[in-house]
């Protein structure tokens, strides 16, 4: 019979953990067999692998490759137990969660909700541009790409067809340059093929970059690298260019300049996605402060991990990087603690080992820094595969995700152009009920 | 450069094709090279393969493995373009369309609109349960069945959860029978190992059918093999059983039963999907009226093909069977007559040719009616499965699917089992928020 027929008696103290991202689904695999009674929470029933994201923003992956049912995981761990709902509030004074489907009380909570976009508090950006943070975003990024090419194929005018098919990208942070340089395979690969009525070079993609060089937290040479990858695909990178607002049609920038844009994807930051509830003094900005055991400023049985975790230190003064890899190795210490809890040992400070960061551009163009060496172009990008392959999760995505990725590179195609929900654009753009058609 | 770059100066008569199913799409393909300049019209970008649509709404298969862009097809053809707009109305008197984007003229215009669900005019029963026919419909109801499954979770009486897990599907025809097939095996493969802490049989399948046997366009033979591998399954097939009414909470019988339900799939019938336009003698209820060439009633250059033509015969005397391999063998006759056209030869009559039909319910049960021999069970669920990847277009979606049907078959699972998009009902149903939850 069923491994959890005697789940619901079980006897331990229970462990809420929320959001199962890198962080919070690694922390409930590793309590399983553990003296603990673990439920993880997510308003979505699968993890999703946010670094392939763009892969599904473009068409080259679909969502069932990069998203995996936290059910599949949860299913045979005996004292763990997934449950979808959406979490409202904490009330720590008694040790409760209120979700949209009821109250839940812990003995130990976990925060592991990681992080969202940041807007900086420009409502009309949020409202107007695109971000990809979520796979309904990607998704909905699919569907507006390929109604763009679909509307310029009606057009009559090359100057209207370059409007349409014209792209910004804000934020040259490693989503912003792996999302160009993917448009900019398409506009070298779909486009000609598929789109034979249409001269490619009407299709234009700016990556709007505030800070002198792109991907600013890997090193100079990778910046180098990525800057001279995205030049070579075509791709008009405008450093030193901070956009101060956009309204649907054009964007000012700083500078005082402005620029069309008829689409614009929002790539330029993210913030720690805290749920109210825990003491004003607990959190700075958007994230919850933690000690080095990951425990909230403030409380003995709440901790935060991953994006939404505060830890400064001597190396991190302004905490540590919101990366996959601090997410997943703040779970393994904090899942020993866990242990050393209930064996009533000592908890065990958090020590982040960096073991270097990647970016990939396109076909054989990639930046990999290693503490001592740092490499780019056709191996890095082989690395960059294989890597994303290993961490993965289930040998089924693995096995789609690598099946997809043989047929891309033998058909040079994004495989999955399909505007499966068209997406119902906020932005002020030209309808094309109002433009010149042309006709046979 | 682009065999297309002269598309626009081709001075042919101009085809335009509405609608890319199966009849739409092969005709489209056939009339390629030929001296005429050829429009396809759809309001999707991509052609679905009907068939399996049942196992995307049963997490079996991604929709990408059934859906096909029409530009990858449509892409290579010299005298062949695709247009994506959705067409409102016809104007015969000017040879025009008009649509969404604007008015388009033609030479010859092709109806090939196939067949929307049929409601009976029923308005309740349209806005209370979901249809099948559409991939993001077919996303939706796996997306209810798994918000289903993970309400269950949350609930705290038998009870409760025995009416969140209770599916009712409306329609013996093939798509009923093999959608409560899909659904019987999640019941005895997913359930079992993702929902551990639920028992399998709070699940209940029901399969109302008006008729006497399910499958009723099949063999007597086939309708008996598919009740009783339905039976083996679990589902509880009612036979001479119509619905009459369904107010979102419960469904009331032709005989004056009634019947609790929160979920209701509606697969009880289709009807041709006329564009207005033409002349009223031109249309028999939602069909149109043709010729044995395929021409509508009362013109000599609009043909409609497929589900949407009305083509009666001494065997046919309501008109052929709405079913692919008639509309694409009208397809292949009239690309022939187009050619017979241009040199000025006589149309020529369609001929249906009945190769058999089949229909599967689960693993290692089909039934497979031929001409002259009628089987079932493992062979015949082997035939389904290759005859079906044959009939898919392109190398990729046959090898996709073939993957996944690999992966399903050894390891007993629906590996798509994602909630996206929730779906947000129109069912009265219960709502979570005012039901007991089980705490921990």
């Amino acid at each position: 019979m069923s491994v959890k027929e005697n789940f619901d008696q079980l006897n331990y103290p229970v462990i809420v953990i929320i959001g199962g991202g890198f962080g919070g689904l690694r922390l409930a695999r590793k309590l399983s067999g553990k003296k603990y009674k673990v439920f993880l929470f997510d308003k979505n029933n699968y993890h999703n692998f946010q670094p392939l994201m763009y892969q599904v923003a473009t068409g080259g992956l679909g969502s069932d490759a990069i998203a995996y049912p936290f059910r599949k995981v949860i299913g045979p761990l005996p004292n763990v137990a997934y449950r979808m709902a959406q979490v409202e509030n904490i009330h720590p004074e008694k040790n409760s969660i209120k979700t949209n489907v009821g109250e839940f009380s812990y003995n130990y909570l976990v925060l592991a909700t990681g992080s969202a976009t940041n807007y900086f508090g420009n409502a009309e950006t949020e409202e107007k541009t695109i971000s990809i943070k979520s796979i309904p975003e990607a998704l909905d990024i699919r569907s507006l790409i390929l109604q763009e090419f679909e509307k310029a194929m009606l057009l009559k005018s090359d100057n209207d067809k370059r409007k349409a098919l014209n792209f910004v990208i804000v934020g040259g942070g490693p989503t912003g340059v792996e999302l160009a340089g993917a448009m900019a395979e398409i506009k070298t690969t779909v486009m000609p093929s598929d789109y034979r009525e249409l001269d490619p070079a009407l299709m234009n993609i700016h990556l709007l970059n505030a800070g002198e060089r792109v991907l600013e937290t890997m090193s100079e040479h990778a910046s180098a690298g990525a800057l001279k990858f995205l030049k070579e695909l075509g791709v008009e990178v405008l450093l030193n260019t901070r956009m101060v607002s956009y309204n649907g049609n054009e964007i000012k920038l700083q500078n005082g300049d402005s620029m069309f844009a008829e689409t614009v994807f929002w790539a330029a930051g993210v913030k720690g996605q805290v749920i109210r509830g825990t003491s004003e003094d607990s959190i700075n900005k958007s994230r919850y402060i933690v000690n080095e055991n990951n425990l909230i400023h403030g409380y003995n049985n709440i901790f935060a991990i991953g994006d939404v975790a505060e830890m400064t230190s001597v190396d991190f003064p302004r905490g540590h990087p919101m990366v996959a890899p601090v997410a997943m190795q703040q779970a393994d210490r904090l899942a020993k603690n866990f242990v050393n809890i209930s064996d009533k040992k000592p908890l065990l400070p958090f020590n982040y080992i960096d073991k270097g960061s990647m970016a990939t551009v396109g076909r054989h163009k990639a930046v990999v820094d290693l503490k001592y060496y740092k490499f780019k172009g056709f191996f890095a990008w082989y690395i960059w595969m294989f890597l994303h392959l290993a961490l993965l999760i289930g040998f089924r995505n693995r096995f789609i995700v690598l099946m997809n990725w043989i047929w891309s590179y033998f058909s040079y195609e994004r495989a999955i152009r399909l505007i499966i929900r068209p997406y119902k654009s906020n932005r002020k753009g030209v309808k094309i009920e109002n433009l010149k058609i042309r006709e046979f």
